[in-house]
């Protein structure tokens, strides 16, 4: 087993942890360990929520989360001879669960305390619990499902420089200014309440809290892009902005669909990340890189058999016309799918929480034909003990 | 080899053929042939652009296409027994290349005259042509890259009812009027210059004329959805409108990238289609179908190793920030490859071109992290004879 | 379509074709036709058996087949500039189906005539019939049962040198030599009954007719292999040993399962190769060959579920423990099999034609544990349209 | 982390440990837990050979490896109800390595003193030390060499019942008698010498030590298969001939190559098994079983570039033709693809440890076409970080 770097004690809050992450993106929050490259060492996280939601059936702990909270990271780690414009090469050399804490939640965020891809037609918090066992997985709230993991972290990235961090608060502020009292908001923005900074403390804490990025969205640096194929074996390429890279990391996943449209909607667990880093100094200029670029790994679940959903950019509610409206196109075929499997005996909540969770693939189809997009969801059917195939 | 129940001669304009196909969607377009459902046959297409493009080192005839003749559909067919709300199901037993014609095309349609998905980077017409050789193509516009094919039919689906018909015809009126004047347009209204429509003649013809809805969007009978998995051995549950189902088919591709994103941006090609067509009645209800579903076939290439880049919703211009667009996000995605290829001696055009054609998959990886949608574009490195790795 | 270099009519025996190939190895079998390297061509093969199976119910054209007229071969090919010690790379472009014979046969031959490698258990001459639809096929004689092809000539190689072809008859006639009365017999020494030689004539004939080695084995420069992943897309690295490496090729199977079980046990058809050549100049000692080598192509069809079938080396009629004895493992892993789906309905000489035919992975799985080998034999279960797992 | 039922400490012998399980196949060895179908359950296993070989660059361990001692299983679990004739249904949910022990070896076995599958090419003790990172491994042995690990039990199985065992120990015994003084032995006859029967005292550890099989072949009931696809998420489905099924492991692979060549062949090291055990009540008959059948699981390690090697049933020696000896055939592929290598770079000791370790496919490919049997080694390019294809 690699040294552990980042230890977590899941029965402590992260701020009481010995070693304090943060929930918040910023230049200025200090490492908390150092790395040569070429090392092997292992980073340990909780849940993005910080263990808020509970193994039971009460979806209320979903529907009261404190969202202000997440994303609890560990990190940053420092890597010896980082500079800004090099790229930071990580193995992912392993994901895990720890030990006792063998399970994971999906949860539908309720429509006024966070929402999700499908708000408008499932505005109701909803949970599922999911049972680890090995490569397996299987919930007692979803029947007659069972597959395999395809671990990874939801949220992976370099620190932003103080410049790349301006302009997101810039155009993000831009954004949400366009219509301040939406519910759900366009974007969140910097929050000083129950900001983590590490070990900031006083005068310091308070300035990085008002300016610090929540760490919501993907941006350039990678961050919380829920991509799921990041998983076991991948390697990744990260810009490196501010010196000694900074590298944060947590939200892990023990599945996930692409899309991740229950918004809380991978598998969500605790566990731990098995990791190499490695240097190409000066590598951004040389590839031309603005965001990060990956390989996936080798053992990735595979499968033969895919049922696929077709949606195109039309509303389904008003059946107003998009413009080649990829996110409608996908919300389409998501709820094609839903619909569907509705016929087999499940509910649309099932489906939906599946959706998120289970590896299915989203795919931008047609994107070029005007007016409509088309976009493409592919479940394998595998995941299903029951045969699910029109006949 | 399967009786061909629509033949082709390539020498000859499409309106001068034995049997007369359609370039528009209506369902008073007769058919030109009946099956059985069990029955295997054939139907030969020409490419979408009924010949316009021809295989020299020119773009003109690119730049210069006329697309109200677009596309060339074969059909329809008439499927014994086939009423409203059943669904056809299509098996793709296979598609091919007509003798003496192993070559396709990829084109950028200029700005003026058709776009692309980055019109705004790449406004002038360009042109690769592709050599087919056995299962695998390669350019000489675009060295050192040679792939297998994924040969589909970009557009096929049953005819619309009269009823889905003005749905559609209104909705991307409604669309247009929004913006009357943009280059390029929003959509592409029922017009009646160069509309063919099979056998229709005088006052019935100029009825449909007016009224058949263009060929370019995926709509919910599926139609022009350009999904590259729609390869051999795929088969296909379209949902029924009229009777006789009315199947039609055409846009053959050798070969495509998840969103086509140059537009013209397949191997477009002339060949043939093998298929198996069945009835499931009633399926429509049954299965709560809206759009077509589908299982891909066991054939498609795979690949082991991917090169993937990632985009989020911010745009390239102006910085703007903009909410779970997927559209944007995956504009990015692409942006961020042509930037990372150009590194190896190749042109942006030239990437541009691949990356429409080549097996290349487009994934909405994350459409819930507010603001940004992050989508991924994974490029088999294996296409490529250079070494196209970071080191 | 390339150019066709050897075309054959299905209609008319072999030695009466256009060109006349060869059913015997011998470095003085003249050249039907030459190609510079680099070069893309076609070549048109009969089946294997020069059309002595029908497509009817009865399996007395197997059981009667003489088998002094196999196999019949295309070519020889000169390859312009090729000599002794050089590699000839070949891509195996594209393998498919004549017009108007899209279906093949799988014969068990009697343990008189042929035999095969379960002979003792189903000693009587059987056949089954596969109608070819597209990328699938499937038998009336086997019901439930439907699966893609891997097509691939099952023989393919350049000519010996006078010296490997001696090399060949005097180990082959040691061998016969030492049960020289077997039914089947050990090899198949120099026949010149039936022998056919292209355009050799008159005492030059008699002589290499004499001398010419039978084509039933797979020898260092590949010949009948009979190895299923030779399918499209794979590139073939043939050591070359007279000058014009004069390849020939046959023996086309629409799919085939590992160790082609019942002899006549692929399903065998007539049809075409695409073919590119290119040479490595002096490639053999380079990278040191003895037997060719290759790499598979990317559009093998794809499984996700298989159910294996494990067998011993230990005799299953005598109980005798044998010596890490492949050849008796594998039997026994086919036996079990065979056991395995009668319980499904099947007959076992069904399931022994479907093992022979359809794309099953037959592995060497432990040979080093004294004193059982243990050699695996792996089914996709979706070939079947029946569940066929436990449950 | 489900329940540890068998624990092992890795710095005490296998005989000192708490629970002491057994390193000989006999009905009588008393279980040491019992679970209840559906249970999940940890089994941890020492490396086979009880920690003779240890992590440094001698061979001297491997050359004076003691055999009588292995293999060292965990076991025997009794399965609450479970009676002869059923079927004991096993999930392989998890295989993994212990703390503070991920590294694993490969030895070549001196031909006095165990031998190998080319035993004589390489007759003397060698060895590999391979570090295990997550799912990769590289051998500071062997450079240029990382694949990711495909873990498995090389041995798993259910106890035989008294008529099984009595059957074995009389073939084995009849095939040694054929040549008594054979180095390597023929097979491993019952030898009390270093004999481990779980808790057995006096008399009866005396009696069943006289009686009990050796555990080197693999048998009826499974046993020591040496089947790398016997990964993680696989479904194995056991005969079972005693009351209880006593089912027992060991042998854990981190990876290895079809024929585990080397003989100490695998990637050998300690490690856990998760297992869910289930009973199909009168399976055996239901099913026809007469050894274990499996389902292998999603998450093997994937690649799509091979390079393959043919081999041919001649002696490499004496140029001797055998008959359809797939053994003497896969041996000329193992040899071919070691002299292939060895122009890359490599020794032919560094081949043969990595074609006994890394996840190459051994395949029958023809076993009919008299007299050669044909077989393939297809090896993963990519586990190389050299370019090793022929230019």
């Amino acid at each position: 087993m690699p040294e552990i770097l980042f230890k977590v004690d899941l029965n402590k809050p992260f701020i009481e942890q010995d070693l304090v992450g943060h929930n918040r993106w910023h230049p200025d929050i200090p490492a908390v360990a150092s790395v040569n490259p070429g090392s092997v060492f292992r980073i340990e996280c909780k849940d993005w929520t910080d263990g808020q939601i509970e193994n039971n059936d009460s979806p209320d702990d979903v529907r009261d989360v404190d969202l202000s909270m997440v994303h609890v990271l560990s990190g940053p780690i420092w890597v010896n001879g980082a500079e800004p414009g090099d790229i930071l090469v990580v193995d992912l050399l392993d994901v895990g669960t720890l030990p006792d804490y063998e399970w994971g939640f999906t949860g539908i965020f309720a429509r006024e305390n966070g929402g999700g891809f499908l708000t408008e037609h499932f505005p109701t918090a909803q949970k599922a619990i999911w049972d680890i066992q090995g490569i397996y997985t299987r919930s007692r709230h979803i029947p007659d499902v069972r597959f395999a993991g395809i671990p990874h972290p939801g949220l992976i990235g370099c620190a932003p420089s103080t410049e790349l961090l301006a302009q997101w608060n810039k155009r993000e502020a831009d954004l949400v200014a366009t219509n301040p009292n939406r519910i759900p908001p366009l974007a969140n923005l910097p929050n000083p309440k129950n900001a983590i900074l590490g070990s900031l403390k006083g005068a310091e804490y308070d300035r990085v809290a008002q300016e610090a990025a929540r760490t919501v969205p993907p941006r350039e640096h990678g961050g919380n892009c829920d991509i799921k194929n990041l998983s076991k074996g991948s390697r990744i390429y990260f810009p490196v902005y501010v010196e000694g890279a900074k590298l944060s990391m947590g939200d892990i996943h023990f599945s996930q669909g692409d899309g991740e449209i229950t918004f809380c909607g991978a598998i969500e667990m605790a566990g731990y990340l098995d990791l190499h880093v490695d240097l190409i100094k000066g590598g951004v200029a040389k590839y031309g890189l603005t965001n990060p670029i990956f390989k996936p790994g080798p053992v990735e679940p595979r499968y033969s058999e895919y049922l696929v959903f077709e949606g195109i950019s039309v509303d389904e509610f008003s059946g107003e016309q998009y413009y080649l409206d990829a996110h409608v196109a996908y919300r389409r075929a998501c709820l094609n799918a839903i619909e569907y499997f509705k016929k087999f005996g499940y509910t649309g909540e099932q489906i939906y929480l599946l959706l998120g969770s289970a590896p299915v693939e989203g795919r931008i189809s047609g994107i070029v034909d005007i007016p409509n997009a088309c976009c493409t969801i592919a479940i394998p059917t595998a995941i299903f003990e029951r045969n699910v195939l029109p006949s």
